[in-house]
């Protein structure tokens, strides 16, 4: 629900401005904008709410909810968000801000700004099923490594993609000047990259069997997807 | 903090459209529409993490983010502020929604969009002090009627204050046609029942001494403040 929220806010027009998502008109295209920022924010509530009422343990319940709290706040999620705002800026004014065209700073925003919805969400699952230290420490690195994964992902099909499938208005990140991994690396270089760090996320599913095998065709999936 | 969130969303250009606030600039007039929506998602995160991490015991901390989750959602602050902003819809399109002038859903809206939060305030001091059963109902109860009193005031305000005490600019409920208290019942009368309001929050304050004091006090000043 966090991620459908964010999704929700994120194609606002003060936002990225998307009129398509999956194929299918907007939240704000088809129920205007107020509605649209009152959709996330209900969302966002009742994500807490579900985690508070579902989980059974107590501690648990707590656990999770200060783990996505802080996924989902200034530091992890709306931070990504408002450097990767702040970044489209200073890529067209390149004097204000030099180190913006930094790989390492590209990463800390999707690190934050995809990647720690990925981790959180892999890391909720570890702690409501008691996951022992080591599965949870798996669980956390395949999450980190998935998210960036499927960042570099979705800039290639930015690029690359095929309207029609990925269901969204392609080569507007590039076309605003945006910081990405293809504009940043080329793309063969940000292909491998995404694949390696799959391999990775794979790796770390060791102590994990027989859960291995789904989050596997899940990494895969990933940077397989034309959508 | 939930409250300070639903404020900066409040002023929003798809929404209020208030450049003032307390008479300074609203968020979205300094920092921009994109940082205000981030800002309002940041506080709604930040305030479940607070009550996470603050809250001493685990089964008090679950009880409150649930509350406050539930308080935020779709039934109550968010559908309330969803049904005022269809209200000024209906009310300059009457025949689409003949109920829409009724004092009924006046309050009802009220009551979620604007109670809801003054509910839960009191609801979460009395879950954390440990409140026995007769007191939580009583601070509930006092909630409640704060919460609809200060919203007549506010009404009453927008028609009667002065724009420099206020720091906001005024007028603009009735002036947009929106359902407000004086435009239902009169100012006299609408003056009458926040005063009444305030009287049973009150009473209810009776078995919560020394407490009771401050509260008392909080309740007056929401009927009498100028701003």
């Amino acid at each position: 629900m966090i991620h459908t929220y964010s999704l929700v806010h994120d194609d606002l027009p003060a936002m990225d401005d998307d009129d398509l998502r999956r194929g299918r008109p907007t939240c704000h295209k088809v129920y205007g904008e107020a509605n649209a920022i009152l959709v996330g924010d209900a969302l966002q509530a009742l994500a807490f709410e579900v985690l508070a009422r579902g989980v059974q343990l107590a501690e648990t319940a707590v656990a999770c909810v200060a783990a996505l709290a802080h996924a989902a706040g200034a530091t992890a999620l709306v931070g990504g968000q408002a450097d990767d705002l702040a970044g489209q800026t200073a890529v067209q004014n390149p004097v204000q801000n030099p180190a913006s065209g930094d790989l390492a700073a590209l990463e800390m925003i999707h690190q934050r700004k995809t990647g720690a919805m990925f981790h959180v969400s892999l890391r909720l699952g570890g702690l409501v099923a008691g996951a022992d230290r080591e599965r949870q420490a798996a669980l956390e690195t395949y999450g980190r490594r998935l998210g960036l994964a499927f960042q570099i992902a979705d800039d290639l099909l930015d690029v690359q993609g095929e309207e029609s499938a990925v269901g969204k208005r392609l080569g507007k990140d590039s076309n605003k000047g945006k910081l990405t991994f293809p504009g940043l690396l080329g793309i063969d270089a940000s292909r491998q990259y995404a694949q390696r760090l799959i391999d990775e996320a794979i790796a770390a599913l060791a102590s994990l069997a027989p859960a291995e095998g789904r989050l596997a065709a899940l990494a895969r999936f990933v940077v397989e997807r034309n959508q």
